[in-house]
């Protein structure tokens, strides 16, 4: 019988298999088959055993096997910023600590350890696609090409001096220049513009930018509808909302990832669910910034496309996408009133599925099924904490957590196995990170006397 | 030098000693002296090393030394239900869920297992006192006794026929009989009463507790102000609200736990500060249940007591204290629109000092100062993931999490040591949760069919 068989490169197992297709909620004992990075089959571990043989097997064996989360939105590096200005009026934040710090310190050595940072946290929480948006992309590119992960990189552009945007005002032909450089260069890595928001970027540049990435074939990534005092600046400015004018430049018809979104209309989530715009959903940073309370109920059914992000860790402040699966599952419960809303199903969409489709990557991951990419999570269920089992989903959603992922696999490769990521060097890149945190100790402290 | 030191059992030290003693907010290379099971004296090391001559000694290399979490309410026994009902409106999970899963499986040995799981996960978590209010207390009381934590255990008391309930007609007497029985007996253990909840026991009754509890002295522990359900029928019935009932019935002069708190009139929360009632806040339980979102930043600038717990894990669906400690921190800035409120610092004192004020054992533990109980955590900052580190409090509130818990100490003794909980035994736990969760399953399945 064995010469029936194909041969594949690996066979994953898992005791539970959520494979977030929309047709199968969760296969027990089954297995996943993988080719060239990609996934060729999804089954029953008879099913898979009955057609394939695998030069590579790894063991589900108490074990959730699961699509890797995707990352809607974050800014890697700032992992560099953790914790350094937390608990300030936004204004505070930004002047006193983040714009100064920027500007002193973001350079591209600093944009490669903290992105390596980011991406070693990513890989040990189950993260295995992200979007990012920070400083020196081609910077960030080489780290995710290393580190294994699969990212949608945009490069920031901005209308006016930052004092933490070095090249600001180049930022427009650079941006440009990185997505002709990256395009079709790299399995794993999607380069894209990104126009800082509606109120740094003027309206006239909008429609640029937009322009631009239809004839590049680019993706966009922008802040958006983020909190009130952007909606007001925009009605001021040009009588509209900010989605409104997302669709008067243009940018509703390419694939665009929107972080934030918290203040649409019910016209503004009609308008988006008729469009290329997927929004991105962060909701410990909207909390953290009081930026407020997104109406993801409304906006799911109205049809939006919802993902899940982190943000950056400087308004989070951590990379852990459990923590914003937990809470976007709690959240809306609370603020609307009704304890059925965004059941655990539709968080785990978020963050899978439905995420990978919001920024673009729909036909590539977020889900395990024949034809996209090996990127998936092994979850142990060891602990007592995750005892008893009576829903894999609810455990995943309401009790389970980073800790629990023993396995992260992109394009079929293994980024960690057994808890131990195996694409970053862990001594190496503390004593880097520790190099780059005490010269900001030392400003801190020369800040505080 | 060394024949003027004094003899003690134990030194603990801290990279960083987080004392939440209202004076000194963190001690760099600090130590705390323990003898006889009490904290006599807090320092640096130089201060500590000294003064005292330790018989043991715990290394504070890489690590924050803190008082341990106060769980101001919770069910332990109902991590057995874990998951087994998530998303689902009010009524239906109690009515097709919770009351005939109580009814077919609460019994002295499920309540024994379910407690020592939820004391193992308490512990490994860094709780070290929690206020426990379940069906059998003395079975609770054992485990509590066994696993070496603190608790409030407080008897339930109800009105009228639960089917979760065995016993309820005799609820009051037997309520009363278990604060004689453990009262004064333990040193951790402090006996309580606990009417549920005021649409649950009649006016007439609620005052009976109280006068009761003043007469023993005990503590009571009460669900009040949960929901807008609540209130309606207390309005409806006495034309006040919750708390003012409380105020009629004498219960503001008694020690008492009031769980929940989420609707207090702004006279509410004047009447709670001026009284002896603690309210705990559980925020993943008021999201989870849809029952609101408790105006905490206005409790505590009333100078209402406020602490912090997880509820039950059938509405959580866990015991951990990190995640309301996060969640406490972020969701007060985002529903408020205020990002300075609740800061680091205000979070982690309703999880510890202002929490064990809030249950009736601020002179007990809570902080680490001479004269109370040691009762303390170290929490490991060796992970990438909590570097850089600028700021502890906000470490530990925005990043940290139960895994990076490694020591757990109450009353001096070593509860877990270097992450491995010493005082149950894992895997007879393990296969004790089977038996009961194997039963559950099967019920859960013909309930499906």
């Amino acid at each position: 019988m064995a010469e029936d068989k194909t041969a594949v490169d690996m066979v994953v197992h898992g005791r539970y298999v959520v494979t977030m297709d929309g047709t199968r909620d969760v296969i027990e004992n089954g297995a996943v088959a993988v080719k060239d990075g990609a996934i060729v089959a999804v089954g029953t571990d008879a099913e898979i055993a009955a057609a394939y043989d695998a030069r590579e097997s790894v063991s589900g064996e108490g074990r959730v096997l699961m699509p890797g989360f995707v990352n809607g939105h974050t800014h890697t590096a700032m992992v560099l910023f953790r914790g350094m200005a937390d608990d300030l009026a936004l204004m505070t934040w930004l002047q006193e600590y983040i714009f100064p710090m920027e500007g002193r310190y973001v350079d591209p050595a600093f944009i490669e350890v903290g992105s390596e940072l980011a991406c070693w946290e990513m890989i040990q929480g189950g993260t295995t696609s992200f979007v990012d948006m920070y400083f020196y992309p081609e910077v960030i590119a080489g780290v995710v090409d290393r580190c294994g992960l699969r990212a949608v990189i945009a490069a920031p552009m901005i209308d006016f001096p930052s004092p933490g945007f070095k090249g600001w005002d180049d930022s427009f032909a650079a941006g440009v220049k990185f997505v002709e450089d990256w395009q079709g260069k790299h399995s794993r890595i999607t380069p894209a513009l990104a126009p800082h928001a509606p109120y740094t970027v003027s309206k006239e540049h909008l429609a640029q930018v937009t322009a631009k990435a239809k004839e590049l074939g680019a993706p966009i990534s922008i802040h958006i509808a983020e909190d009130k005092a952007e909606l007001k600046t925009v009605g001021d400015k040009y009588g509209i909302t900010s989605i409104e004018l997302m669709q008067e430049v243009g940018m509703t018809d390419v694939t665009t990832v929107a972080a934030h979104v918290v203040w649409p209309t019910e016209s503004d989530m009609k308008t988006l669910a008729a469009s290329k715009v997927g929004a991105i959903h962060n909701p410990t940073s909207n909390l953290k910034t009081a930026a407020g309370i997104a109406p993801i109920p409304a906006m799911l059914a109205a049809g939006v496309k919802v993902g899940l992000g982190t943000d950056g860790a400087a308004s989070n402040n951590d990379l852990d996408m459990w923590e914003e699966l937990r809470l976007a599952a709690l959240l809306h419960k609370g603020a609307g009133g009704d304890p059925t809303v965004v059941p655990a199903r539709a968080a785990l969409n978020m963050a899978t599925a439905g995420g990978a489709e919001a920024v673009g990557l729909g036909d590539v991951t977020g889900s395990l099924e024949a034809g996209k990419r090996a990127d998936m999570i092994q979850v142990s269920l060891d602990s007592l904490r995750l005892s008893p089992l009576y829903d894999v989903m609810s455990q995943l959603v309401y009790a389970a957590g980073a800790r629990d992922v023993v396995t992260t696999i992109v394009d079929g490769k293994l980024l960690m196995a057994d808890g131990k990521v195996l694409t970053v060097d862990e001594d190496a890149l503390r004593a880097k990170v520790k190099a780059v945190a005490d010269k900001i100790h030392a400003d801190l402290d020369a800040k505080k006397q």
